[in-house]
């Protein structure tokens, strides 16, 4: 359908403000070095200041943006990495099976961007885990302090009020964040900071029930479709319209060389679930899938920058029973895959009883955990059950042995779950894994809206958000039906920033209303353009009011 | 734009039935004359029984529907009003300022149906609020009995197990729904059927907090755009995808008229805001109000057959300087029109004074209250305030004077409501209004997503929904932008549908998993179209699905 092939070069993303606002960056005082990056929304009227919002979109909204996706973004932490002494390494050659043997006429190029490759070494401090834990402050913490705050320097007084307003079910949410702050969060292990020391490219966020609640948008190409360009746009769309973190779940052709393009153009973290390469690498067969094929894979895509890694060590050989009755078995693919290899060879899962080794790969580059949920409910029936609550115990378990690693964590919970047992899961969670953050898909409501399923989930997402989950996964209107395209990608974002946002002001983050507060004043005020600008979609709101009332004199009384 | 007149009769509606589905209608075993609509689901393995759904869709999605818009529908509960021995009355004559005054070129047909109009007397029993606390069973509840238990009859076993299994915060949702029950609940003022006696042709429905979550939809003109028939094909288009009930908050010319095709051809009750023509009457100027003119209005729609009105009546005098500091002031239209009646002369609202009158006038009818909420909050920052309460306390009081007078009644709330701030609406509603069902706009739990608004409110409606509001109204896309189009009110009510669904397996509904339940195991066996066909709008769910994998062999494995 496309002109060009599929696998040839990206050319071009999607640049230039969202309508109505301009990519500012301030510095912290005495850190003129940091750049942190912000939206600010300007208003019509003289009487109230522009409103600045938290902004992952990265250089792509700058107003003069000058990307050269060869290139790569600018490595903003390149001189942070560099002062570590990091020892720099060859790194592993690209084989014919990271890009699935595909043949040469067909080979997607790597993206030509060169970075100084590095790992850490044994008793190194490494990870934003480890240094959080030698009571060291990052310029990464630095940074999302800043970046966590900007909306609240002008929310100061009576943060405490709003704080007390909110009902956060016991986290602690600051009136102001201080980098030391955000150290001991990580510290704790009740946040992360996924940023591989090979993505310098990276602008530093947390993920954590004390910081705003984030959102995650999935894209990846599959056998069917999507090629290179396809798949870098999705990314530079989606935070655009306010991803705060990309997965990358490519199961087609070309995954190893796609991605480079992603990582080197991406100023989000990235995450993947090594398995879908590894199974890629074994022609599709779960059986074939061992030690060594994954220990490569988990390499490969470190080397390259990827932030975080979904592992589904979780699923034990003796939980898969556990599914037998369930009304829709097992649903995540990471899970069957892993169920599918404990029943062949009735063995515990490789990944269970390597994860003590995972965990020391991924300490090397400071690639966070996602620990994967691959047992998590797919139909509001199987919700709650045994078998998901026996795979969070030991996610638990896991947590504390990635901890005492080193690694940063965060779980992945489900999925469907009907309203009223939302509740249960969030409280589990924070029980059996000591806080670690949460990372759900959704959950959905219900089961019977294919085609809606961002709203089943949405609803789901806003409820558990506010319960204390630190990061929702989207899901767009082609869940359980398609893949989604570009349409579906910023439906999907744009419904997971409103369960987000809704999850802020529930929980009474002191700076989450001043965006609220100015579009019901510019409302009151018949201020048009403002209420178009101020909201999560200007393109759209001013698409639907001129539907009706096109002329322009309609906009300003 | 349109070719056919706005103001010429409408020709035609959308007919036949959903995707997948077919009308059934059944019997009570000792009323074989009550036929109830169900739409039946046929499911593709010979393992399962087809899925029955409750089915507001009126005769439209017959798939024989022999639709005559000029004669109106079947008039169903003639023969149970005619025994019920009410005078017949001559009726109102039609006044030129019923439609607007508008000129004879442009003034829409009348329907031409014609009913033998009625009106009770004091003394006689006449609501069905009067019935049920008399101790008789009417026709309308048996009806309502069976539908609201039609699912139920197939999962009788089990039930008390699945209400146990939920969590409804105190309401008592029987394992089967008798008639009696009906009675009980009708007598108590915990449910209502709104059923105008005029409204011959209604396929009568409860609304309470132990039946099934309803939805409804808004329809209307305004003088910018509609006419007869986009506004007729509006409701019919409604219902098929799920509206329960509709408003008609038309504002435009030819009023009446459109009125009188929309209730001789509506299957659901049609509810109205009769403040809104009454200021049509006198030129759009609130202070030319007075009870003259309302109390007129109210007599012509009462008489026309519609089956609920909407009464600002909460509005006193000495609420609307509680307003005064709020960021949005007031966004109810009835509520500023009587804010700016009350203010101009500093008196008492009218509809306060002369509610004993106004309660006589709709029980001769049957026509059932909406207590407005007219100082409900536009935007987060008034949630829960001050004026919002008093008001609520007001309608409270006026519950119980409707009660007395033998009407049936429930209560409107807000609106723009943080997740953490909903709760506390419910309960103080059910606390005041002695448990008169609530009918709730959203509430919209953030301010900042204009366009995706249907979404922001249907966060909130989902979980008021749980907690206990008996009836959601939908908020489309449009809202804050502009009037709905045909596609904003299906995606509306999908969304609303969702909503309600959703609180309905959360308060543990002993029959609503029976839909999920099938889809999911539709899901996990990979039957495609029984997928489509279970879902909310089969439409939609298929079409995603062709867009990535259009080959029919793709639907079946």
């Amino acid at each position: 359908m496309n002109e060009i092939p599929k696998f040839a070069a990206p050319q071009s993303v999607t640049t230039g403000p969202v309508q109505g606002s301009r990519k500012v960056y301030v510095s912290p005082t005495d850190r003129p070095d940091l750049r942190i990056p912000l939206r600010e929304i300007a208003l019509s009227t003289a009487a109230e200041p522009p409103v600045r919002v938290y902004d992952p979109s990265g250089p792509y909204t700058e107003s003069d943006a000058r990307i050269d996706l060869a290139r790569g973004l600018e490595p903003v932490r390149e001189a942070w990495i560099a002062g570590r002494g990091f020892a720099t390494v060859a790194g592993r050659a690209i084989k014919p099976e990271d890009n699935g043997n595909v043949g040469a006429e067909r080979l997607a190029p790597l993206c030509p961007a060169t970075r100084t490759l590095r790992a850490g070494k044994p008793g190194q401090l490494v990870t934003q885990f480890e240094f959080a834990r030698a009571g060291i402050v990052t310029e990464e913490m630095i940074y999302v302090a800043h970046r966590e705050n900007l909306a609240r320097e002008a929310a100061v007084e009576g943060a405490a009020e709003r704080i007390a307003d909110g009902d956060s079910f016991g986290a602690e949410i600051p009136e102001f964040v201080t980098p030391e702050f955000v150290r001991s969060e990580v510290a704790r292990g009740r946040a992360i900071i996924p940023a591989n020391i090979n993505h310098v490219e990276l602008e530093p966020m947390a993920i954590g029930r004390n910081f705003l609640v984030k959102v995650n948008a999935n894209i990846g190409n599959s056998a069917l479709s999507s090629g290179v360009a396809e798949e870098v746009e999705k990314m530079v769309w989606a935070i655009r319209w306010g991803a705060d973190t990309v997965m990358d779940l490519s199961t087609g052709r070309n995954i190893h060389n796609i991605r480079s393009w992603i990582v080197r153009n991406a100023p989000v973290p990235i995450g993947t679930v090594p398995i879908y390469q590894a199974l890629e690498k074994v022609g599709g067969d779960p059986l074939k899938l061992d030690w060594e094929v994954f220990k490569d894979t988990l390499i490969e895509q470190a080397e390259q920058g990827v932030d975080y890694f979904t592992i589904h060590a979780g699923v034990r050989l003796a939980y898969v029973p556990l599914t037998a009755k369930r009304v829709t078995g097992i649903v995540s693919r990471g899970g069957s895959i892993m169920a599918r290899w404990c029943l062949a060879g009735h063995r515990e899962s490789f990944l269970y009883e390597r994860f003590g080794d995972i965990c020391d790969i991924m300490r090397k580059y400071d690639v966070s955990f996602s620990l994967g949920d691959g047992l998590r409910p797919g139909s509001n029936a199987d919700a709650n059950d045994r078998a998901q609550f026996a795979e969070l115990e030991t996610l638990g378990e896991l947590s504390k042995v990635a901890w005492d690693k080193g690694c940063q964590v965060m779980i992945e919970g489900p999925g469907h779950v009907p309203m009223h047992k939302i509740k249960v899961n969030m409280d589990k969670q924070l029980r059996e894994c000591g806080e670690a953050p949460f990372y759900t898909l959704g959950p959905l409501v219900t089961d019977i809206a294919p085609g809606y399923d961002h709203i089943t989930s949405g609803i789901g997402a806003a409820m558990i958000g506010w319960f204390g989950t630190a990061m929702l996964c989207y899901v767009t209107p082609k869940e359980h039906l398609g893949l989604p395209d570009r349409e579906d990608v910023k439906t999907g974002v744009i419904t997971y920033r409103i369960a987000a946002h809704a999850a802020d002001l529930a929980k009474g983050h002191p700076a989450a209303r001043i965006r609220d507060d100015a579009m019901s004043r510019a409302r009151f005020d018949f201020r048009w353009m403002d209420q178009f600008n101020l909201s999560l979609d200007p393109d759209t709101a001013c698409k639907y009011h001129d539907e009706t009332l096109p002329k322009d004199s309609h906009k300003v009384a």
